[in-house]
């Protein structure tokens, strides 16, 4: 076709927190369609942080990306060319495609973006992070009526689906984020309560949040955050355990003293989950998320860097918290 | 009456491993008894790991013992007077006697001694360390048949019956305890497999008995021997957190790598519990361990000390593992 595609490719692995020079954005052909293969001109891509791990060497639930490849995401696209009786040029799709301007994929790997809302919430509330929300909060956590349900990273892409989740559920919710946005948790998220996850007194501000204790926990974040919300377990309390950002970007693993005894104390259940697991209840998630974003009653914030070429520090960002809301790169207009 | 009643008191809260100093034998009379009392004769002690929760004053799921106050737990006793219609003297009842000679304790506290095996057996195996096995198997680990289960403390009073229940519901069985133990779990307890657990290679030795990954692990220990089992984990794992005996004698916590990742990577469930909250379903479980010691599919060991002043010795032995089965003191014959 003779188009240039450009593409963020992984340079070097990352030693603890990530750098530009990590990343290279290169150029190459538009890649060659194959039968049962669309060509997709990318739109929006989702920023997450999962994909830190997949730039690690290190065992994990899907293959890491290897050096020189393009760096793998989920992303929305417009189909160019299609192969398929699956799919026609013009449709929007949601896809593997990866930090590119273009991009193959097959049939049976894609999904239609939701036409009630824009496009990039396909890539959000209703997708992956709502998805992962969803499926975290009502399958793994199980929230009653009457819980006090803490979230960390609450003001995240996942974090503030889960906080209304909570609350539709007649929980009582406790938000962790840091101080830029904490008025985002209770004014835009419904969040009951909002506290800094950096105040020095992070006990007493969860004892004073959750005077009976925590009963669901949906971690985001792991490490010492979690350790002083699992001092505030009730008893029989759940702890969804989604991500660990705290401890993404350490190069050795943070030193840290054994607490286990809680789970005996409190007869906790604590339990990891990944949302990929739930894919054959996808419909029932995202129509039960897109009825709620319908009906006024789920709402969300976008953070939106414009540009292929800004992926890598938006990344670099999103681990260190920088972002507002669910981070996506605009790759291309309509 | 005019009897003494010898006892043994918590002279002083341990710090780090208990030392015989941390516990006083005083001379007391013989408990006044009130309406819907029984008063006992102390004739077995059981020994268990938890106590010396009981011994620090830090929160946990029961009060901590004062000091000066007789050390609690589980005893069978004669009946030798009563106050209630519910039970005669000369019955032998499981009550919370504590550690001491004679004791006093209302009809509601009290458990028959199953008649068809050793009165001392309703301490363990038809009583308390049986229960913890059975419920925390079935309810909170519910192993399937193909199931890879490891157990820690394999051969103490709990991991004995567990993996022997284990292998009743057709799983491969795989035991970790110290060297000079590891015969009793394999030809006593039918372990397919016994590893040492102080052994360097640990992991390599996890590896080459679960080369599919260890669907469940029973733990009783907690600390490095958990998390090189975490590291062996398969997929849809569950971890059932029955103790944390290599944590209890710590003064300070110890630092460790945080390594919760194998929550996410694995999806494990991992889940603490503790038997008193299945008592309502006590009947059910001893009815089927009885059965099954009846009927010769379940065998048990016990470690048998005399005389009540050397309750202390051998509590700190238990703490080190130096006990071969299921610890008791003989405290007085019939």
């Amino acid at each position: 076709m003779g188009i240039v595609n450009r593409r963020i490719t992984l340079a070097a692995r990352p030693v603890g927190e990530p750098t530009e020079a990590d990343f290279a954005l290169v150029e190459a052909p538009v890649p060659e369609l194959g039968d049962g293969e669309v060509l997709v001109r990318t739109r929006w891509l989702s920023l997450d942080p999962y994909q830190r791990g997949r730039m690690s060497s290190a065992r994990s639930y899907a293959a890491p990306v290897e050096l020189g490849e393009v760096i793998t995401g989920e992303a929305v696209g417009e189909i160019v060319e299609s192969r398929t009786r699956r799919h026609s040029p013009g449709e929007l799709v949601v896809g593997p495609f990866g930090w590119q301007e273009w991009a193959t994929a097959r049939a049976g790997s894609l999904r239609a973006v939701s036409g009630a809302a824009p496009p990039s919430t396909s890539l959000h509330v209703l997708g992956m992070t709502g998805l992962t929300a969803y499926f975290g909060l009502f399958d793994v956590a199980r929230p009653r009526p009457g819980d006090t349900v803490v979230v960390s990273a609450a003001a995240g892409a996942v974090g503030q689906v889960v906080g209304q989740l909570a609350r539709m559920t007649g929980c009582h919710t406790v938000g962790l984020a840091s101080a830029g946005k904490l008025e985002d948790l209770t004014e835009t998220y419904g969040y009951d309560t909002a506290i800094d996850y950096r105040r020095e007194d992070l006990a007493a501000a969860l004892k004073a949040a959750c005077p009976h204790g925590a009963d669901v926990y949906f971690d985001n974040v792991g490490g010492a955050v979690s350790d002083a919300v699992s001092r505030r377990l009730a008893v029989g309390a759940r702890v969804a355990v989604c991500g660990l950002v705290s401890q993404y970007n350490l190069a050795e693993p943070e030193l840290a003293p054994r607490n286990l005894g809680f789970l005996i104390v409190s007869r906790v259940r604590m339990e990891g989950f990944l949302v990929t697991d739930y894919r054959h209840r996808f419909p029932e998630g995202l129509g039960r998320l897109q009825r709620w974003v319908e009906e006024g009653r789920l709402t969300y914030r976008e953070d939106v860097v414009e540009g292929l070429e800004q992926a890598p520090r938006a990344f670099i960002g999103l681990l260190r918290g920088e972002n507002r809301g669910k981070l996506l790169v605009k790759v291309a207009d309509a």
